[in-house]
């Protein structure tokens, strides 16, 4: 494939490609590039938002290039040896090599598992003796590390930052050197610790990995970014009917910041969508498109026919759907207003519409129509929202 | 030995000792304790300025404790990871075992050779892996490291402050775990690093070491510290007749420093010292015995003997001594004035007392009386200067 077409594909949706001339050198050499990406050896319960970076993997797999999916378990072994966090105890093996098959049972439904490296970068840490640790630390300076946001913060804040969370950026950059990395993949919070392994490539000998980071992917509410804690999430364990559901709730303008980001439908096939629904395609449509890829991609093209048909049959009655999905809005302890819930449960793009809608007659809470625009929600529920004949919300306020 | 009188003789001349009490817990319970002193792995020649801590050590053999000598090769062995110093390449093991013979061979003139334990440590951080490196950084902070006075300076300075400084004071503490320190002997220098071990101990639940630190001595100027580069030392390994030179060359009240530090004389053969001086006693007496003392050490008896013997036939008669010992002074790039260059050279206590010496026709410069106070010496020389009859300095200036 040609290679602006190439990084068209790469860049689509990402926040940063560090330093897109020396990557571009780098595909002109034609070989596959070794592709980075280092994850938590945590047990993970994957979401869409974690599925950002990963569907960039897999773009970069059908381009041809080498995926390596590296699993941090060195530190994980070593927990949190300030003892302070509770959360963090020291991992056995066994519980890495666990983590390990939940986490491909999950990432091989996007990721090619024929194509992709798994790496353990205990491989390579447990091997490094103290005197190649002070080494590596000797390619570093502390100024420069005060620099990253957070350390930099905490400093001056005068809040505790242990020594050997200086040590942690080196080892994540030391792992690019022993897998020779071409590219590493990370979030946009990841930017710095990307920066320090182009650094120690060089300190070593070899030419520097560009860097790609990824935006993190808003939740359902289109605001804050998804996470099981803030319930604004879809987890891709979730069932079909879940799925779907959760996406058919979403905005029409957050609709295209997901399937920029988590579809594997081309960009032309999306430009030619975005005009048909500017020459007046309901955007519906496109939705619909767009979760069933996503149930098929998590469970199969069957299920996503059945979520589908199942969504239709509801919302042509004018049913309130029984297995609708509770959502749980941060309003504050006060009572709020109607149409502020309805705006911030998506169900209306914006308050203006959310008036017009109570004027027009067009709402209901449980199932009772409301007329007064000035209706407020005391904090409480769940309250089942009904904007419209389809557009339906389970609330609760806190 | 009472235990306040063993307070007395450890403490004599010290800096600080850190924790008293504490130290005063250790002595009660009558075991020998473990005193530990790092000293690195480089090619020694030590001057009586190091011999200060060495002497430390040989007091509390004398009193039954039981002296670590601990050379730190690990990091020797690393030299400067940053390759910026050019001056400190990674020694081979071969060059440590050669440089700690050099050093036994020196400081067992000192300590007693039968009761000092000789130990590298590289013997438990060569075992030490990269991730226990890591659980030792996690037991320090920062910014506590940051209050250092030479980090701090650099920091706030922007000078560049690599990572792998930050682990050496560590290091050095996590020796003190290794070796179970009850003491640990520095420097003023070195007393942040010297607190770093108290509190690894603990981390590792060991009972923390006290420290002692001892003053740096002042060269024969009795101005700068005593150094090499500075030109106003006493090698240990020079002649007798060097050594006993320029001992009786320092001034009457630097002598009492060098006594409390270097000689082994109990404090109260000092204290007796010290009122025959005020009632009247030549304080050249002192000097002579003292001179006598530490030629015996680093040579013998005999040797003192004869040092002393040709000193003074050499003073009754008035002559130049034909081995004065050549001593470079920093006076910058002018002309200087005699008079200083006599006080600094140590001939005269004050300038005023080198004025009132050249008036009295007392001063001599390569033979020839000088009568003009404002006589100026251009850089160069050397210059034979001629304090009264037996006062004599060979110098240079530049």
């Amino acid at each position: 494939m040609d290679i602006n077409e190439q990084l068209e594909i790469i860049k689509r949706g990402c926040d940063e490609l560090i330093v897109e001339a020396e990557f571009v050198e780098k595909l002109k050499t034609g070989r596959p590039l070794r592709v980075k990406a280092g994850f938590d050896p945590t047990a993970p319960d994957l979401h869409l938002g974690h599925t950002v970076l990963i569907s960039k993997l897999r773009q970069l797999q059908d381009l041809g290039h080498h995926v390596i999916f590296l699993i941090g378990d060195f530190t994980g072994l070593i927990g949190d040896p300030t003892g302070k966090n509770a959360t963090r105890p020291p991992l056995t093996r066994e519980q890495v090599a666990d983590n390990a098959k939940t986490y491909q049972a999950q990432v091989f439904k996007i990721l090619d598992a024929g194509k992709t490296e798994i790496a353990f970068n205990s491989t390579w840490m447990d091997k490094l003796s103290s005197a190649e640790m002070i080494k590596l630390a000797a390619k570093y300076n502390v100024a420069r590390m005060l620099e990253r946001d957070d350390f930099g913060k905490r400093y001056r804040s005068g809040q505790s930052i242990a020594i050997h969370e200086f040590l942690y950026p080196l080892v994540q950059g030391y792992d690019s050197v022993a897998l020779k990395s071409d590219l590493e993949l990370g979030g946009t919070d990841q930017k710095f610790n990307l920066l320090v392994g182009r650094e120690l490539q060089k300190d070593y000998g070899q030419s520097s990995q560009c860097i790609l980071t990824m935006p993190l992917l808003e939740g359902l509410d289109g605001v804050n970014k998804m996470s099981k804690s803030l319930g604004n999430y879809v987890g891709i364990a979730e069932s079909p009917e879940q799925i779907f559901g959760k996406l058919m709730s979403i905005s029409d303008d957050l609709m295209w910041r997901y399937i920029e980001l988590l579809s594997f439908e081309s960009l032309a096939t999306i430009r030619k969508w975005k005009q048909d629904v500017e020459t007046g395609r309901n955007p519906r449509d496109i939705k619909v498109t767009f979760a069933q890829e996503i149930v098929a991609r998590f469970h199969n093209p069957t299920a996503a026919q059945k979520a589908l048909a199942d969504f239709e049959a509801r919302f042509k009655q004018g049913e309130i759907p029984e297995d609708l999905v509770e959502i749980p809005l941060a309003t504050g302890a006060e009572p709020i207003l109607l149409y502020q819930v309805l705006k911030q449960a998506g169900l209306t793009a914006s308050t203006s519409e959310a008036m017009r809608m109570i004027e027009q007659g067009g709402v209901r809470v449980d199932g009772q129509k409301v007329s007064d625009k000035a209706l407020k929600l005391p904090p409480g529920g769940p309250y089942v929202l009904q904007v419209g004949k389809r557009r339906f919300a389970k609330v609760t306020l806190s």
